[in-house]
């Protein structure tokens, strides 16, 4: 197992376009501020066979930990834990925490308990429920084998994500998982085209390893070429290591004509922009 | 090999939260309403081992076509073609075609080729370059095998990735994979919770076979519910069903007290909003 995270994003609504995947943009965007790595992801349709397939994908390439969101709710095709659990060979069972949390929030909204609400608390036996603070439906979190990778589902709904990560899954991951400093610079520059830059890229990456650059062409490379040149690198040392990486790109990208834009992050920030 | 396509997006600002996949949704949109059916999608980082396991795994799948995007630009971080390679076990060699079209674009700007625009026409063995009418960096066709999965490499920009999808990618699916009819209609609702919308969304399913709704919760389950409500089918006679099925489940959420809102979309049309 490592400490690689994988997120995993349920609903037919992203592959027919009609849906724009913010929450895995979120989400890793918040794992690697934190110093997390992302490893990859995968999209699948609300189809159990599919999102167990996706799920043992990221188990059998030796996820630390999985994120689903999406497919929780209280309607038939919120079904992403009964996928967890076939994916894992495990039962499903109505959770009486999880069904207790359903129960006090419709009854403080003055509804009684029907087979939609307590559907959402069904859970892979040995599901552990995380509390929604802005919806209904509670998440899960599930070890495949005790110590062993961790599966945390979340809902589609980006508010209740969001709350519910802050909320326990970062806590819980900071327990699990290692985590690496990280830093990383962003400026633009313009004038040059990306074809240009690439050997004073490659230049200031065989100088200083673990160093990590990436041009973002944003102009027209015959045209106006504008260039947004993102420095990363993780590990002990590494806002010192930006920091060298960043003014050798300006100088290099300076002396061959270009003007650097937008350095407002300064060498060395942390976290995503 | 089924009619199904993947879509691949290579790209650490992916997976970092840099950047929103807007090409996946823009893709997964023009594909369905073309009538193709999107299977999933996998993201993964500028490392040649995940983008050809990535490719292994649509192919193992049964995918028809594959569309990666991102990763075949001039810097040394632009590999998506040399993992494509990697994955099938070919060989990569300096395309001619491709070469000539680089050739052109620089040339017209007053510039001549150098290494990094010389890398941009690298293909695997058998690749049939795409032409980009927006930017520099062709594109690139691979059939696996003799009328097999077919792979299609796009940039990751979006005016170019789009530009030769239309171009490109779109006339030539449509000779290769069959197509099928496909209807939608959406429609919101206001004042039934979701978990009181289910058993008349199941029913309608029930009644209707080859109707699949998902609602969106877009209010408060609790405070103030508004539902948006996605009525889909795919095959022969969809648009009759859609239509059927998003009247009898207007009349079904009216009867419980909901009032239909933004019905603009109208039973039965086609594609995405």
């Amino acid at each position: 197992m490592t400490d690689e995270i994988w997120i995993l994003s349920v609903g037919n609504e992203l592959l027919i376009g009609k849906t724009v995947n913010t929450n895995l943009s979120w989400l890793g965007g918040r794992l690697t501020e934190e110093g997390f790595f992302v490893r990859a992801a995968i999209t699948v349709r609300d189809d159990c066979g599919d999102v167990s397939w996706a799920l043992r994908q990221a188990l059998g390439m030796g996820a630390g930990a999985v994120i689903t969101t999406g497919g929780l709710g209280p309607t038939f095709d919120d079904k992403t834990l009964e996928c967890v659990a076939e994916a894992l060979g495990l039962g499903i069972e109505l959770n009486r925490t999880a069904l207790e949390m359903i129960r006090r929030k419709y009854r403080s909204a003055g509804m009684e308990l029907n087979d939609a609400r307590r559907k959402m608390a069904l859970m892979p036996v040995g599901g552990r429920p995380l509390p929604n603070p802005v919806g209904t439906a509670p998440g899960c979190a599930l070890e495949v084998e005790e110590g062993g990778t961790i599966i945390f589902s979340l809902p589609g709904v980006p508010s209740e994500m969001r709350a519910m990560f802050e909320g326990s899954v970062l806590p819980d991951l900071r327990e699990r998982l290692n985590r690496e400093e990280t830093a990383q610079d962003i400026f633009r520059c313009e004038g040059i085209p990306e074809s240009a830059a690439a050997p004073i890229i490659e230049g200031v990456m065989a100088e200083i390893p673990g160093i990590y650059v990436k041009s973002h062409p944003m102009g027209s490379e015959l045209g106006f070429p504008i260039l947004e040149i993102h420095v990363q690198s993780r590990g002990r040392g590494a806002k010192g290591r930006v920091a060298r990486a960043s003014s050798r790109l300006r100088e290099g990208l300076e002396r061959i004509g270009g003007r650097i834009l937008l350095g407002g992050a300064g060498a060395g920030s942390e976290g995503k922009e």
